[in-house]
This record gives C-alpha cells, structure tokens and sequence, in this order.
C-alpha cells in the first residue's frame, strides 16, 4: 500500500490541503515532555498560507529628490494595497526620523547609517510577509546597494523605484519650504543644492511625476509587483475576454476550423456578461470546480476570494457532449455565426433539481427562469472564452451597452469622486428616485463632492409580463428630461445581464457586476430579485428584507458598501411618495407593479406625485398598444 | 428628508457597511487635479478594517535572564497567532544583534541603545497592527520602562511579560553554553553573573517556565490578549454553552419559572450538539442572521470566519410564537423536564421550501430529514442557550458520548501528536479500515510519530433502515478486539448529532464538529452523507466526488486538513478490500450497504476479507433478530 497518490484520487483539489497541524500539533509532544528550547519559527511559506495572503513580502524603496512625490507615492500605495486586503506599512522620515532614527543628523556617515537601519527595518517587514514601502531621499548609490543586498542575500525582494522628478520642479513645489532655506544657506548638505543626488542606474521603476498622476504612478508599481507575482492580480481588473483586434482575422478562420455547438439567445447574453468583464474573475463559462464553488459559498476562490453568487454556465445536449468530448477548442455560434472560442473545455452534469434547490431556494418549475434551467442541457460545458466580435443587439439600444471599462471611463470624465448604482428591470417611480436622491445627499453629506448616479436598467432576458427594454429605456429618459433624477449627474446605461428571479442570492450578483463597473456604493431595496411564488398561496417568493440582509453580509464585495433602503410607498397626506412610516401606516399606499400595470393598462392616472407625468405616459402607451394588438 | 437613519432600517447590519471607498474615490479627484503633495496614511482603524483583521497591533515584550525562556515562549506564541491568521512577528536577538543592532556592543550604553532601538521597531510593527513579539534580556527597568512610554505615548498597548525562571534553572538549562563561559570569565557583563538583573514591578504577566509548559506559558498571554480585546476570542475554542455546576439549582429553580415549550427528541439532540460546543462559536440555536450566513454561505461570520454548513434550528409552531413573543427567557422542555434556558429568544419564519433547496439541493419531502423538516412548526426560535443537566440517553452507552472537551484530554493523556476523524453511521467492513489503516500510514510517513484515530459513530437520529446505534457500537467494538483497528490508537466515541443526509452540505458539518474535538485530519470518502434519491429512477442524490470537492474548498476550516479517499471495493482476485482500480475494473465487485443489509438478512457469508467474522456476526444476529420480530 503506497498511498501517496491516492491522497489526490477523484480529482481533488489538493492544494488547499494545508499542513498547518504539523506546528500545532506538535505542541501534544512539547507539552508532553515539557522542555524548554527554542523550537519554532515560521518559515515564510507558512505564515503567507495561514494568514490567508497569496502575497509575499519585499521591500519598495522610493528614493529621490526632495518634494520629489516619494512619500506621496508611497503613502498611495499602501493605501491601495490596503484596501486590497494585502499587509504594507510606510517608512519614511515622518515616522522614523522621529523615533527610531531620531539620535543621527545629517552628515555624510549619519546619512549612511539612517539609511542602513531602514533597510534593515525594511526587510524585517518584508520578512513578516508586508510590503515595506520606504520613502527617503537615499542620495548615495552605494547606500542603496547596501540596502538591496541586505534584502538578496536573505532572499527577499528589493524593488528600487526612482521618483524621477526635475529639481526645477521640486524646487518650484518647495511644498515643506526647504529649498528655499537651502538657497538661502539655512540649511547646508541639502541634496540637489550643495550635495549630489546619485540618481539610480538600473532601477526597477522609474516614476516622472511631471507626466504622470500619483495614481499613474502608483499604478505603474502595483503592475511591477502583479506581474512578478508578488501581489495577486487584483480580481477588481476588468479584464475582458475579447479577442484583441489584431487577432480576430486569425481567431475567426480558426474558429471556422472548430467543431460547433450552437448557442441560445440566453446563452449569448450570458457570453457577453462574460465576455464584457462583468463577471471577472471568471475566464469563461463555469467549470465544475467553479461552479461547486458558486453553489455552495457564493463566492470564486481564486488568488483573492470574490462574490459569485449565480452559475454562469453553459447547458449542452448529451448529443453535444458526446461529440465535443475530448476536443482542445469549440466554436460556440448563435445563429450558426461564430462568436467565441471555448478553449479546453470541461463537461460535467447539469444537476438542474440539486442547482435550482441551492440558487433559487425552490425546484418549482413554474419559476419563470428555473422552467428555462430544466428545459436546457442535461451537461454543462466549462471552459475559458475568447469573444470573436463586440456583441451587439441592433435594436437601436447598443450605445446605451457600455462595458465596465467605458463605464469607468465615463465615471473619469465627468469627474465622479463616488459612483452609487442603483439597478432595476421595472419602471421608474418616484420612490425610486427617492431612494436614489436620498443616497446622493448621503453621499454629499459624507463629504463626496461629485457623486455619479449609474442608472443601470437590466437588458438580456426577463419574463413575459415584464416591461420590455425598449419602453423601460424610452421611460427612463422620460424620467431623467424631466429632472426627477439630475440628467447631468447620472449614467444611464444598461447591464446586459438576464435576470434570474432568484432574490438574496441574486442580489448579489447585481451588486458585484456593478462592482467591476467603478461602483462603489450599490442601493438595495426591498425583495431585490424577487417575484410571486408561482404557486399558490399569492405570497413573495423570498422574504422582503432577506435581499438587503444577505447581500451586507456576503463576502467577497470589498470595495462596495451596501446601501439598504427602506420600502417607500405613496403618502396620501404628503402626496407624494415617501419612505414608509409604520406609525402612521393608514396614511401609505403601496402601488405594487402590478397594480401600477393594471391603472397603466385601463387608461387610469395614478395619483399626484407617482410618477413624472411624461414617464408615466410611456407606459400608458405601450399598455395601449397591447390592448390593440 | 433626513436620511441617517433610513440607512439602517430593515434591521440591517450597518457595521459590515464599510467605506474603504471615501479614500479610494477620492484617486479620482486627484487625478484630475493632478496635484502632487502628500495626501494619505492610512488610519489605524482604516488598516484594520480593510486587512480584514479584528485585532489591533500591540507589543509584547519577553523580558527575563538567559535561557529563561523568552524566544521559546514568543515564537510558539508567533507560530499560534499566525496560525490563526494574526499577523505577529518576533523580534529577538537572532534578527536584530545579526542586522538593525550589529553595530552595538554589550556596554551599558550600547545595551539601552539596544532596547531603544528594539522598542522603536517594535512600535513600527505594532502601528502597522502586527502584534510585536520582543525577546530580549533587557535587564534594566529604565530601559524597559522607556519601550513602554514610547508606545503609550502613542496610543499603542504594550504588554511586558516577565520570564520568571530562577538563575539556577536558567544555569542549568545553559542551552548557549554561555552561563558556563561567564563562570568562567569568558564573557564579562554577564547578566545575573557579573550585572544585575532588574524584575519587573508590576509586568502585565508572570510566566513561571518551571511550573508551567511552553503551551501554558504561551495561553497565559494568549487569554491576556483575548481578554483585553486586542485579539478576537479563539472561535476553535471549545465553550460549551452548560449551567456551571455551581449555579445549576439556581438557573433549575429559574427555569420552573419561565413560560416553556415542549421539544423533540430531535430537538433534544441539537440541543446536546449545541451544548458541548460541537457548533461553536454558536451560542445556541440560530438567530436569523446566523441562519442566513448559514444558508448562503455555509459559514458564520463572527469575529473570525467559521464553516457552519447545516442550520441548527429550533422550530415552533405559531401557537407557541404568539404565546412566547416578548418573553425574555424560555425554559426549553423534553418530556416536560426542563432541560435549557433560552435567553433574549427571537423568532422567524421557517420558510421550510427555501431552506430545503438550499440546505439540501432538493425540496422532495420523501426524503426522511426533509420529511421531518416539514412536519415541524411554521417559526424558528432563535436565542443563546444554557443548558441545566448534561444530556445523557440512558441506553448503556452514554460512557461513549465524550464532548469535545472530554476527547481532546482523552488524545492529550494519549500523547497524540496529529488526530485523524472518521465519521460514520455504518457497519465497519474492511473497506473503511483500509482509509483509516491508509491514513494513519500517510500521517506517520510525513513525520507524525503517534497518529490517533477518533472512531466517532453518529450517534443522532437516523433513517429507519440504517443500523442503530446499539448494534453498530457491538460491531465496532468487534473490529477492535479483531485488531483490524489498533485498539491502542483508537478513541471509540458517540458523535452525539443527528443525521442529515445532506451530502455536500452535511459533510462540512461533520468535519468542522471535529475540528472542535481537537482533529487536525479528516478523512472523506466517496458520496458522504449521501443516500439514494428519493424519486425514481434509481441514482445517488448527490454526486459522488461532489463532498470531498466542496469539502476541500469549504472556508473556515483552518487548521482541519482534508484527506480524501477513493472508493475502496471488493477485490475478487486479491480477496480483499482494496481501493478501485479502474484499468482492471472487471476484478471489483461493489458491495453496497443495500447488499450488505440483503446477505446479512439471508444469512448469507460475504466474501473473505470483506469484514471481520466477529464484526459480521453482530450484523448477522441483529438481521435474525428483525426477522424474527
């Protein structure tokens, strides 16, 4: 019996089979025979696996002229790398001339031991698994090689980024008003004025603040320390799965080569929720392990934990299955016209009942959306796309389809310092906007200056008795002319994403697509995602308040802060609609959608303060048109 | 509109609401303008929040003679903290006289530069919220008084432990040889030779290394650190939720005076799992919030992350919700003895459908604990639990039922140093000994010298055509005395909860239970906690790879390494279990529980090798006995 590998049979990831025990448990012997000696210390490799960082540490040192942006850049990056969960601390004279450094001056020996005993703190920080961001000047270039080989020679990463600033335009900031001292000969030894500056031969990076941003400039480091995988690459990236266009002739007469599989209409939307980057992580539809994933913790593990609370999966016939199996790459057409390449595909079981049960909470197949699931493939097809062309729907509605790149971009331009989304598939009503006012004024009164509303109305699939797209969008802007929400400080845009009906567990999946969209508050209403039951007794399919509840609770959204908001209703004293006070209850009307559909539909006008009056005429309208056809 | 406080309507958990964003939004501001000046630190909080750590960075400072203790003590105490995911790291003489301090000798003057220097990087560490582990002699109460100040003054917690070991052991322990060299003359300066040692006054602890073991020593600090919130409390640590002794009459005389509700024997079980602290860190059955993370996420969100894959749940029926809303305290009853005291109780609905789908993957009530789950009442009654007696059944084999707390003596006494669990509800045959003979060989080939197997038979509630207990506790007992288990390295016990059949979900309910008693391994075969489906046609109801895959990737099981197993069958030409080998699959014949159950019954001999005959009679004569009944 050689066990060895059947500790890894069935398939099973065995990676995440951790030995931390090996530590713990030899505590038993230790305290077993109770002798006192040095036994432990956790190697580098332990402490990144048990403290949960796929970082290692290593030490940034930023040196430069004064009023160079050293400390700056630094300070921004550790902000940065903070807010992504990864462990960095800052050294620089603030804290260290202070304290540590506080008995050395400024001559040349002074100087060398300043910088020595940073190096040296420096690395005890990347030895604890940090990013030790050291911000001095560091004029000498042997000093700083000292400092790099004190790091190689513990095997311990040294990334030498120089602030290549101008002195013209260090002297012109004199943000702490020293040059002007040492001009004056206040200060003597001042660096760039009566002593060298030894500008770095080979540096790791080099950073021009006068061409670029401190973000520009940070970005350039955490690109450094993505590549040479020493920080995992931040899941938060859009990276869409388009082919680039250079490539696209040659990846199109490849997938003429391929063996197909033809792809529904749902199918497609979901390629472009993919292919667009909504869902990043996410290389491409579902495999198992991913899916399993989604299933049971909602989340994506991969270098950092992210939300995934719906499968995103691509349903095939046993036919299919039996004739793709096998194969490196598949085409995947939609109306027989290649869309995208699947490469190294992975077939495993549709279990539509065990799927249904833990995404929506009931295996009912009168649910509109889980009618479709067991209509579908009994296998699923895993495996990474590449999107052959930008998909688009032609139905006069594609320039409202921004991808979470163009929506980035736009937020850039007009100059968003806060981004709140709010997303919806119905008609917008004044309790709506009021949730989406009120959120504006919370933001303001957090003190952001320039909150952007992204009015993201779903587009890809919704049930039959749903309001179609094209009216919802003509509604929308109906809304926004009349300036119930403010046209110049609101995206409308649409998400092109169909639309489960699967309540908590699909709010979230709202939330985390607009995440990767530069969101960075997400309101959440009553019963998100929700419907009837589709049996009787008439009651919600999901509890009302569970939606906001799950998703303030739901991991891997850092980066999003929940806004839950409670139900509004009209106020028949106030006229107009308002946030729903229990104490006076009989003073609230609740128009629900389908009342709201049933006044539309037999010409009656909602009372005062419902609805814009134009936006309201939309619907009027299309209800109209029903009725004739 | 005043909206503070609509934010958190609904009941909302407004603390998760995070705002890593107001310095992340704010890039954009700084882009635009593009102004090049020193904008961010990252507040102490701020780091805290977004490091996703609960704890704060402090300082503990060893002080103490040579050899007394200190580096051993700090590194098991780094390796624990780390290993429960607090960043620590140890500064001692290893890393500081070799690097920061080389330039220091041992006058008195370079001594307080010493510490000084020590202190100062000790407080960089502890403002980046690592916990600082500093070992060093520092003889001198000025000194060290000076290491507290500079972090007080800072708002930084400093904690000073005193290594109290007397010179006499430290002397004879000598493990530098270096008390020997200072007799001799060798070194001069020697501490507690030839300079003095100065205790401290008032440390914030004493660690006595003669009385205590390094492990106590290392928990002293620990509870220190826990008890003055600095560290979240040890959510591993078993608390179980029992009336202590002392206060037992007085909670019986309470109980008799509080409304009561009458529970199940299944109840009842739950009851017992909750209150020997298998599910901890619940406090007793789930409150809402609980439930929700339960349902969603399989885990609990407390101060640390913990898998909690099955919700434990007491439910009621409206009657009793109506009769108990607003009451303070529950006196919980079984068979109308008062058996626990439910505090602040909270009651919800038992949406039976949804929690089904979620919990299992399927609302088929033919299935037996689903069955159960919608007979029981419309509510759920959550709120923490004391439980007034322990729960025993009075069937001959309470003896058996250990809690966790009794187990994890029971390996100590043993002398483990690694426990592997093994869960099961079925008869023993020689497939099952060949995981745990395999386990025990893989864990004792990786170094662990005394690998002990937790034999832990559920012992709750099971379908009707399982085995009972009773009998599977003859024929358990029977594999034992027939050595096909190592009777020396076995714990036999009753793992007290009912069974589920829930697969995937269930599997990590069974491991994390064993986390709690102290297993570092556990072992998974294939399709745990599975059972056919209820409906035709003829299949599993869960995939048969599908509980190790979700068990390997399932959260908040640190320190619970997974060791799964292919399946093992009968392999006619060897005649004997083995594990399958598929490229001769004609030689193995699969014998299931049903087949098992059927040659049993029939009085029919399985195949050599297949069980032990002692084992196999205890079947054999528990069949006869259902025949003739």
């Amino acid at each position: 019996m050689t066990g060895a590998r059947r500790l890894d049979g069935n398939g099973i990831d065995v990676e995440k089979q951790k030995s931390p025990v090996s530590s713990l448990s030899s505590w038993n012997v230790q305290k077993a025979t109770n002798v006192f000696h040095q036994e432990h210390t956790v190697s580098r490799d332990t402490r990144r696996e048990l403290l949960g960082s796929k970082f290692r540490g290593c030490t940034v040192w930023f040196t430069g002229l004064s009023g160079a942006g050293k400390t700056t850049i630094s300070f921004a990056l550790e902000a940065y790398l903070i807010s992504r969960g990864i462990a960095a601390y800052g050294l620089d004279g603030d804290n260290i001339r202070t304290g540590l450094n506080k008995n050395l001056g400024f001559s040349p020996e002074d100087r060398e031991e300043n910088i020595r005993r940073v190096a040296e703190v420096g690395k005890l920080f990347a030895d604890s698994g940090s990013v030790a961001l050291c911000a001095f000047v560091s004029p000498y270039k042997k000093d700083r090689d000292l400092a790099r080989s004190l790091h190689q020679d513990s095997g311990l990463t040294f990334i030498e980024v120089y602030v290549d600033t101008p002195l013209e335009e260090c002297e012109n900031r004199d943000t702490k008003g020293l040059y002007k001292k040492a001009r004056a000969g206040e200060i003597r030894g001042f660096t760039g004025i009566d002593q060298p500056y030894e500008a770095p031969d080979s540096p790791e990076i080099v950073c021009k603040t006068v061409e670029n941003t401190v973000e520009e400039c940070m970005m350039q480091i955490v690109n450094y320390l993505e590549e040479f995988q020493i920080i995992p690459r931040n899941p938060a990236k859009v990276e869409d799965l388009m082919v680039p266009e250079e490539l696209r002739s040659q990846y199109k007469a490849e997938a003429e080569t391929l063996l197909s599989v033809e792809i529904t209409k749902l199918d497609l939307q979901w390629l472009q929720v993919l292919g667009e980057g909504w869902a990043a992580p996410l290389k491409g539809f579902m495999r198992e392990k991913e899916f399993l994933q989604c299933q049971h913790f909602n989340t994506l593990q991969n270098d950092e934990l992210t939300n995934q609370s719906v499968p995103i999966v691509l349903p095939i016939s046993t036919d299919d299955k039996k004739r793709l199996e096998g194969v490196k790459s598949i085409c995947l057409r939609y109306n027989n016209q290649p869309c995208a390449i699947m490469r190294n595909p992975e077939f495993y079981e549709h279990r539509k009942e065990e799927r249904c049960g833990r995404q929506f909470g009931t295996t009912n197949q009168n649910h509109p959306y889980i009618k479709k699931i067991f209509k579908a493939g009994d296998w699923l097809a895993g495996g990474d796309i590449q999107v052959l062309d930008r998909i688009q729907w032609q139905d006069g509605l594609d320039q409202y389809r921004l991808t979470p790149k163009e929506l980035k971009d736009r937020f850039a331009e007009i100059g968003a310092d806060a981004v709140f989304a709010f997303q919806l598939r119905n008609p917008i009503h004044n309790g709506h906007a009021l949730l989406m006012q009120d959120c504006r004024q919370q933001l303001e009164a957090r003190g952001f200056k320039k909150p952007v509303l992204l009015l993201h109305p779903l587009g890809g699939w919704t049930k039959d008795d749903d309001v179609p797209l094209p009216v919802r969008m003509e509604q929308h802007q109906a809304v926004l002319q009349d300036r119930i929400l403010d046209p110049d400080l609101t995206v409308l845009a649409i998400f092109p994403s169909p639309m489960m009906y699967a309540g908590p567990t699909e709010v979230q999946w709202h939330a985390k697509a607009r995440l990767q969209a530069g969101a960075n508050f997400y309101i959440v209403g009553r019963d998100p995602a929700g419907m009837p039951h589709p049996d009787p007794p008439k009651r919600d399919l999901y509890e009302g308040t569970h939606g906001a509840k799950v998703l303030t609770m739901a991991p891997g959204l850092k980066g999003l802060e929940i806004i839950p908001f409670r139900v509004a209703a009209y106020d028949t004293k106030a006229k107009a609609m308002a946030f729903f006070d229990p104490t006076r209850k009989e003073d609230f009307d609740f128009i629900s959608g389908t009342r709201m559909r049933g006044l539309a539909r037999e010409g009656v006008q909602p009372p005062d303060g419902f609805m814009a009056p134009a936006a309201w005429k939309v619907l009027q309208d299309y209800y109209n048109s029903l009725t004739e056809a």
